[in-house]
């Protein structure tokens, strides 16, 4: 047995290129979200492994009949849920390119070109950034790397600061240490405080509000360390979001960092979703004031047409980072590393293993091109907009924060929901039973958010596959169910427009 | 433009499949460990992306130009060097089925299919390994889940480890807690421990020794512990290893749980390398005892046929792994998590984001069987015996530690070495040059490690294309080079067999 014969090779992968683009072109007709119920595919498939090989026929019949039927559909042009995956050919390419070369680029060593690319590719993305020139490897501490996620980037950038600040004041100290956001930030910041062992007593969600759009304002933080820093504390870290999650609100880092400087803070910019969009000119502005930051990061699986998964992370301090992240046993010793001549990638994040994620980003970057990869950010943009108005329209509707990139959040006013509504809470429960009805559907998919106390359904669009014609349909739907819920009928289904049928294959 | 447009896709995947199949059938023709020097890249590519879209034709004759040179060809039969990443047609067509579907399944509601194939797979990879019930999800409290990497793993385990003994003795205590190893564990669980911030100073590395063939003893570690607990520390977590890094070396599992028990300890058991060769019968002795673990994780990326990365886990106490992990922000929440009913494995990791990785796990346990992958390993642990017999058969080499899987860890004896040589110290520096020159020549490509001070060469077989002619090919040409440097011809070059011609594709 020879399980990398190329003729077989040759004969799946080219069958599986082709499953993939007849489902692309299928994709409608799945419902967006899945419809299966927990445990549909744990009582359908054996309790153990074969012994024997089966062949590929079998395998990709069952891939039509168990696994396609329990995806929900992030490709879906239908899909405006959470943030977008968005996903194009040049990275499904270049995956298929890292995954058939295989190299583990831990180091320069291990396979140059997976440390070199990535460079070049971090360095093309901070000029098209306009990042500043502290976070480039061509300044003298500076230097960007491909992670995996922001969660990666939030944990090695607190470890960094914390080393750092350990360092200054010593380790006794380590339960002095607090770090800062605001209630708007990712999740997964307060768990990769927990992950870096921050006391989680020390861990500061500064409120935000409706007045000020859910930012989070210098003048909070500023009152919330001072009273830190009264009672012995020491501010370590401070975490602000350009987009953040339930409304894309724009934290402003100029004066944040400004506020942080004074406390000799480390500053993470994490724009997961809307650093994409800051390649464009017209929404560069929201990046300002990220030369006062100590690390930035965005998702490229998001919103760069790139596939899962791929976080870019800069940093103005490599040393920091490095510091408690190298290590240098025996046995990847080499005399690259010894020259100092060489990064070193294994240094900068968890983990010791590492794919060569710098190839899709390339083969992305080079065949769309910044023009056409603004295109698709603006043409996304475009499509909220044109959401937003639409709801905009309707005074049945209400647009509830402003809408700053491809994200509309929204919901049915709580005064036009009738008697058995008349408070902010029933506008809440009727929202919520708007949005699951529409799902339920499965012609479109959206979620949800609750900002100050008000439940919203958000319409994020972001799919790579999604045209005017899809956020018109989504449109209609949801007012068409509305107007069928408002007028008593709860229950009753509006007729989904499109055919739900899903092609059995052979 | 469109770029998920299907008669692009299907060009652009066609012909990547073809340039890969081409690249498996001339992947002897390339140098196995990359001849580029430092900056090779960088110096030759554009400073900036490019402002308009480039041809795909365009793109690959890059790939061919600069790309591949700069790839340690981790997939060749030649590479012998760390451990190998053994690649399958299997997986990479699983990978590209996640790639193309690109669903991220955070949660089961994001998509069921892909938690509810990793409980299977989890499943039937538990039982493939006869790992103790108390791991599996049919236990009370048991589970598996898929990280990318061990670090990850080690990550989450000392986390849940930590915050349940702080549950336990008050979090005034944390700087108490003390992790052991041993001074042949993996660096990244040291990396992990610095990660998840227990005190630095309080990480033992017991010592091991050649007269125990680098094994952590029992007596050793409790020996350790006793200190520690005599003036005040708390015992925490241990780390033990079935195939250390350096020599395979084989930790006891029974007698360190037994150890680790009567200190309530977490331990875990990393058989990154190893594990997979458990799947064989007549190498399952190895994780006797894994029973009296904590929890247990391998790396199917290293050694079955799972392209990167693919790191599983399991443990007995899910609800200690996702206690700390676990977080249900308002835009995640969903009915199928407050039922109850269903794995959300975002709590079992690190990151959010999470890839359906579980696909080519799936494919390549059903494509190859259980006879199929038993086979591979098989093969491989034959071919390295055969090395190593070849090793014993000269008697100017010598096996330093006893080969138990698909590693042999041999050198030139001090002894033969010459006048010139001999000291232990001296035959270190040969060994060190022999291993340069032989890797420089490019037909071959091994590494090398330092335990008990002795400088060897690791000759690590598992890649998937090796065959028995590739092993026999790199002994003669270690021995051959061995004989013309003992001769006093340390710079004569051994002429190559292979030819090193690159073809250049158009």
């Amino acid at each position: 047995m020879n399980p990398l014969e190329t003729k077989e090779f040759r004969r799946q992968g080219h069958m599986v290129i082709d499953l993939l683009a007849d489902y692309f072109e299928n994709i409608e007709n799945y419902p967006v979200r899945s419809q299966v119920k927990p445990g549909y595919l744990l009582e359908s498939l054996p309790d153990s492994a074969p012994m024997q090989p089966e062949s590929f026929e079998t395998i990709l019949k069952d891939v039509h009949r168990d696994i396609i039927p329990g995806l929900t559909h992030w490709q879906s042009p239908n899909f405006f849920a959470y943030f977008a995956a968005s996903g194009s050919t040049a990275s499904f390419v270049g995956d298929m390119l890292m995954n058939g070369f295989n190299v583990v680029g831990f180091n320069w060593e291990s396979s140059p070109a997976a440390t070199e690319l990535e460079i070049v590719v971090m360095e093309w993305l901070l000029k098209l950034l306009q990042l500043p020139k502290s976070f480039s490897f061509t300044s003298d501490s500076g230097g960007g790397v491909l992670h995996g996620t922001t969660c990666e980037a939030f944990v090695c950038t607190l470890l960094a600061a914390k080393e750092k600040i350990l360092d200054q004041i010593g380790r006794d100290n380590a339960e002095k240490l607090v770090v800062y956001c605001s209630d708007q930030t990712h999740f997964s910041f307060q768990k990769s405080v927990k992950i870096v062992g921050i006391n989680p007593k020390n861990i500061r969600h500064v409120l935000t509000s409706k007045s000020t759009n859910f930012q989070l304002t210098p003048h909070s933080l500023d009152e919330m360390i001072k009273r830190d820093v009264e009672v012995g504390l020491v501010p370590m870290y401070l975490c602000a979001t350009v987009g953040t999650t339930s409304t894309t609100a724009v934290d402003p880092l100029g004066p944040l960092c400004e506020v942080a400087s004074a406390y000799n803070m480390w500053v993470h910019v994490d724009a997961a979703y809307a650093g994409s969009a800051c390649i464009c000119p017209e929404f560069r502005h929201f990046l300002d004031g990220v030369e006062g930051a100590s690390s930035f990061s965005f998702n490229a699986h998001k919103w760069l047409l790139t596939n899962l998964s791929c976080c870019c992370l800069w940093v103005k301090d490599k040393f920091a980072l490095t510091k408690p992240l190298a290590t240098n046993p025996e046995y990847v010793k080499n005399k690259a590393t010894d020259s100092g001549h060489v990064v070193d990638y294994k240094d900068w994040q968890i983990s010791l293993t590492r794919r060569f994620q710098a190839l899709k980003l390339w083969m992305v970057l080079r065949s769309y091109g910044v023009t056409g990869l603004r295109e698709v950010i603006r043409k996304h943009v475009k499509m909220a907009k044109d959401f937003e108005e639409l709801v905009t329209l309707d005074k049945r509707f209400e647009v509830i924060v402003p809408r700053y990139f491809s994200l509309v959040c929204f919901r049915v006013c709580p005064y036009v929901i009738g008697k058995h509504y008349d408070s902010e809470l029933e506008a809440n429960e009727f929202n919520k039973k708007l949005l699951e009805s529409v799902n339920a559907m499965g012609c479109v998919y959206m979620t949800h958010s609750v900002v100050g106390g008000v439940y919203f359904i958000r319409f994020a669009v972001g799919a790579t596959l999604t045209e005017d014609r899809h956020v018109k349909k989504a449109w209609e739907l949801v007012k068409d169910q509305a107007t069928s819920m408002l007028a008593g009928y709860a229950n009753a289904q509006v007729l989904c427009h499109l055919r739900l049928s899903i092609p059995v294959q052979e």
